[in-house]
């Protein structure tokens, strides 16, 4: 078995590249971070991707147009006013590597001071900037208030570079100096370079774009360390000329305060203002067309032009409305888990894309004592559920081939990946699978933010998100179809008449939650609506949560619980009995987990359904709702448990239960995916070890399957 | 030792009693719920006190009078429209016992429908009331949306006889009927009654009202179970002449939302509005007025008037503008621990108080095979340490002597318990007992609710509350002294200048954090300005809690700490490591606990000190601000150990911890009161346990001292 497998390779490593190329069954080679391909390995048959830089990287050109700098709105620190004069630093805590401020454009038009104890802009003429100090004095404070300057800078330092910079001690090497193609030498140059970088690179097959214009928002700190990462931050879009094209466009202008937001950036986490949504709109449009020029241009001299999603990648969006105006061959990502590679593998529009999996091939992992195949195998298998409902059409590796090589039980376990990897390909040969139900996501994005959702940095874990972000996980590799709905979608187009179950999940206030959308009537009337005729409503953490009406859960009468928050504490709460049996822990054999969980939940009535009550609240309940259910859990942390706890909480939901064992294994290590087009089925054991389990054809009947570890079973239907 | 002890007596127990008396030193006797003293008790030489029941128990009267019943407004249950037509049968789930719907007053003048989904009262002409059937039918509802009848209901039975009448099974004995003396015949009947009383009881020499007119709200439902209680409940004041005679008085009428609000019933969790706080203080005036109509009827037959803190006290609150004007005697109130103690004996303004101590002689406590003691002895030791603070003037006990008779090891207990009173009593000799630190509490409802902050039903334990409940507890035996405030105290006279410590504490929205009260920038800026100037600030669980410019807590700047929402992930959070050593946990010896505590607390800067952080947050901190300093705590369940662990915070936020240790005793277990104008101090052993310690007179000497258990060692300065 051969094709589907992109390897890195460097320079003087041609025989061993040739030799991995056919134990892995690879058809294509890439540079990589801190590697070039030599032309003796360009010469080797197999496609060439080449990584290729539009707004970074070329010094010669930046130097020589520093105005053109990409910009970024800041907050300064909170300063308290001890008397009516306060002085601001506003400087301090960033990182004058990465960022100055811009003195070229007129700080009392751009320029915004804060008083953050009553919400207020101060009077441009109560301050003033000291260019030489960085400091804003503003007269006429209020003593005790707290003030923040929102001051312009120009980026001088491309974020990823300064990242592997500073992270691997590359000493003088020059910092890439970030430029912005909105302005007219670097719109220019960014195709002009191109067109000429095409010819001195005939060898390249697919261009990697790595990406486009605009990095995600990474700020560092005057200890040149993160200070603020959002991985979908539009913070390095920002620019005068920007701001003026925009308020040409849209008929008003943006304040500085609706880009630095409280110093949460608008983050997505933050229910979106409607004027940030109108600028995502103006950036993506811009930035969609302006890729658009560039794809032409590596299309016109017979290239395919592949994206890098991640980086520089804001306003590309793959889920957005102008991604297809792109023209992009392919898209490449990162693969985290199976969330990650869902959120490669469901991109529409484009002819292919392609999981970069881990271990990265770099010293970190690949030292002497460590077992890389670890890291590789929970990768793999990770996102191995996330393949069987949607694969993507190639896999690949990064970093240096060479360090790999010296790892032999990698190099074979590899091998088998790559050919497990092509089989499950063939095998779904790309079908849809069986799918039992359709579920919608919900929360204020939807689509644009497929399989995003809870993410702050690209797949990290954080505290406060694990609890959600499991939901999307289990998802990932579960036998449902799964889309993104966000509440405009409603109020909008009304819910989708195929849907089956609706999940909200996230804390309070929240984006994913929904926050002070949940106040809109016909979102709530909706969804109760959409269940009362026999829909699923599944909600998880804080769903739908906003204080109004004597409810904290606006769809608390769906719910059938409630949070109590203290104002009902005087109101008795007499159901805390768990019901001792029921379909939703039917074959639950761990405790519950429900990760950060949700304190002082309890029940609105009888009728409610307990299936989980502990200290005191529910964490786990059901309770009908005309022809259909709502279904609430207080946390879902991604194991194989909460997995099977949430597909039988959507056909539970759903009024669908007797429907869920079909394709179906009884045991929680195991899944069973069919591909009614193609006329096969797979069992597969997600765990690391031996496993027994019934499992259910699609006409529900059983049968006992014995899997090795991690085993997949092909069989014909 | 005699004197200072009120016992109960009953019928047949002549010579017991006098036993009992001569062995507690008991000087009052006293009838009780089921007793009444026959002649040959009364002519005991004792003061006799006698229950009277003002607007219960004259059921020849009040049926004569039905028109004249007590009124409450009450809400339906949510009943969801399906169709256009929506019934809504509003008793349902109310105990037809106790309440009828008013059909006398014009429903569609007095009721109200609201629409809970849009917040919006319907227009009385789209629905009607079938008076057979108890329900409204609205016309022209929306699909979906969730609708409620406030309605107004006759009491038909007292809630406190009601629920003595269930739980004791006193099947056909009357229903004692709740009538308003605002109404004229009530009025009029309920002075008359009085003075020919009197008349006939002339061997009471106290006439303990139990209590004045209007019972805290406590609803049964149609299970005749307790629905709703809340012990500082107006529900009960509701009438229709009240509510014209409110609108005459303050030019505006109050709608039932006002008085129903959401369900919650203006709960003392809610922010107050100033349509109920004007309310409230109508209802206050005109309580006070009448009752004192009575206590001069009273005193004009040569009688004293006690009034019992419960039952039907509402609108008498002891730390009311008015309460003085009723010109009482006494109060006598129930002790469940040491605020509750506080809260009796700290009433200004009366000759004296008492406080009834537990266990009640009733058979649930008093049974073959049980031992009455453990309960007497944590109640008394929980009480303790805050009549060392603050002595009621009298204890005594309720129920049946003859039970407790049968018992002689409680017998001698409660002799030893009597003979400390009176010693306590006479060492403390009504001086005021040394105080480190002035403190205040801060909440919505300041002295008006002192002691009564997170109750809902009196004493009672609610998981939601006895985090912060504890810290009341903490301070009611602390050597602090404490003053509760509330906002329109700070915004109308500012921080009272002998205050050293203010504390808030309570879960975010509700009346004891402050909610929205916390977007006064008035508050805010007086509360930096004080700490700044060298106050201290002590938070706990959400303090000043309420989502705005990019802050959870209002004051973060205070505290060094925020909680983290889910906003501000993208913004890195250093700061994280515990100092090793620290003021605030120098003595701990057990692990902390922090009770329900509260999560995703987040250190602003490195200035933060994090004395506790586990699980990825922080629980105890504290910051400099100023001269003075901000304490974060993330909970204070009551313990010895939480005890100090608050008086710590006290003197660190104060910046005075270097005068922590004057009449003061290292092992948390004990505690040194120091009365510097009668020359005595006292060193406590609170447990059950024989402690040692370093105890630390004035000067801050420490000597060696041991106690056995439960012992106070009193000594001369």
């Amino acid at each position: 078995m051969k094709g589907r497998v992109t390897l890195p390779s460097e320079a003087g490593f041609l025989e061993e590249t040739k030799e991995m190329m056919e134990r892995w069954g690879a058809d294509a080679l890439r540079d990589s971070d801190g590697t070039k391909l030599p032309e003796e390995i360009k010469a080797l048959d197999a496609t060439i991707y080449t990584t290729y830089f539009v707004a970074r990287g070329h010094n010669e050109f930046a130097k020589e147009h520093m105005e053109e700098c990409q910009q970024l709105y800041l907050m300064s620190r909170r300063v308290t006013a001890g008397k009516q004069t306060v002085q601001i630093p506003f400087m301090e805590g960033y990182f004058t590597q990465q960022v100055v401020p811009d003195y070229v454009h007129d700080c009392k038009r751009w320029w915004e001071v804060m008083d953050r104890t009553t919400g207020e802009a101060v009077d441009a003429d109560s301050w003033d900037v000291d260019q030489t100090r960085h400091v804003v004095t503003v007269k006429g404070a209020v003593p005790f208030h707290e003030y923040t300057v929102s001051f312009l800078v120009y980026a001088v330092w491309d974020p990823t570079q300064m990242y592997n910079h500073i992270t691997n001690d590359w000493g003088d090497k020059p910092h890439e100096i970030p430029f912005d193609v909105r302005q007219p030498a670097s719109g220019q140059y960014s195709k002009e370079y191109l067109v000429q970088w095409l010819k001195d690179n005939p060898r390249t097959d697919v261009v990697r774009f790595t990406t486009f214009f605009y990095h995600f928002t990474l700020v560092f700190n005057d200890r040149a360390k993160e200070k603020f990462v959002d991985w979908f931050g539009y913070g390095a879009t920002v620019s005068v000329k920007a701001l003026e094209e925009f308020e040409k466009e849209y008929g008003y202008r943006l304040r500085p305060e609706d880009i630095v937001d409280n110093g949460y950036y608008n983050s997505t986490f933050r229910v979106p203002s409607v004027r940030y949504l109108d600028y995502m709109d103006f950036i993506q449009r811009f930035v969609a067309e302006k890729a658009r020029e560039l794809v032409e241009i590596v299309h016109g001299a017979g290239r395919e032009a592949m994206m890098f999603l991640g980086d520089n990648w804001i306003g590309t969006e793959p889920y957005g409305k102008y991604f297809p105006e792109i023209g992009l061959d392919a898209v490449v990502g990162s693969v985290g888990g199976g969330a990650t590679l869902r959120l490669i593998s469901d991109i529409p529009g484009v002819k292919y894309t392609e999981g970069r999996f881990l271990p990265y091939f770099f010293p970190d992992t690949f030292y002497e004592g460590n077992d890389p195949c670890k890291e590789a195998m929970e990768n793999w298998i990770g996102a191995r559920r996330a393949l069987m409902r949607k694969p993507v059409d190639r896999i690949g590796y990064g970093g240096y081939l060479s360090l790999a090589y010296k790892f032999p039980r990698f190099v074979d376990y590899i091998g088998q990946v790559t050919d497990e990897f092509r089989r499950i390909y063939d095998n779904i040969a790309g079908s849809r699978p069986y799918c039992g139900l359709k579920v919608a996501v919900l929360n204020c994005w939807g689509q644009l933010r497929a399989w995003q959702a809870f993410m702050v940095a690209h797949a990290l874990w954080y505290k406060q998100t694990y609890s959600y972000f499991g939901m999307l996980e289990a998802l990932s590799g579960a036998g449902v179809d799964v889309m993104f709905l966000s509440f405009d979608d409603i109020k909008r187009d009304g819910i989708p008449a195929d849907i089956d179950v609706i999940i909200n999940a996230g804390a309070a206030g929240t984006a994913f939650s929904g926050g002070e959308r949940w106040l809109e009537e016909e979102l709530v009337t909706a969804i109760r609506r959409f269940v009362y005729n026999g829909g699923g409503f599944v909600g998880i953490g804080e769903p739908a949560a906003v204080h109004f009406g004597g409810r904290y859960f606006q769809l608390a009468d769906v719910l059938g619980v409630d949070k109590e928050l203290g104002f009902s504490l005087s109101t008795d709460k007499y159901f805390t009995k768990e019901v001792p049996c029921h379909f939703l822990k039917e074959d639950r054999r761990e405790a519950f987990d429900f990760g950060e969980s949700v304190k002082n939940i309890y029940a609105l009535s009888e009728d409610t359904e307990i299936v989980e009550y502990s200290d005191g609240e529910i964490h786990v309940s059901a309770h009908g709702y005309g022809k259909g259910r709502g279904v609430y859990l207080a946390g879902l942390p991604y194991s194989y448990e909460n997995t099977r706890l949430l597909i039988r909480s959507l056909y539970y939901s759903a009024g669908r239960e007797g429907e869920m064992k079909r394709w179906y294994a009884d045991n929680p290590m195991c899944e069973v995916h069919a591909y009614p087009e193609t006329g096969k089925y797979a069992v597969v054991n997600n765990s690391m070890e031996a496993q027994k389990t019934a499992v259910y054809d699609g006409a529900g009947n059983a049968r006992e399957v014995s899997l090795e570890k991690s085993e997949i079973l092909w069989e014909n239907i």
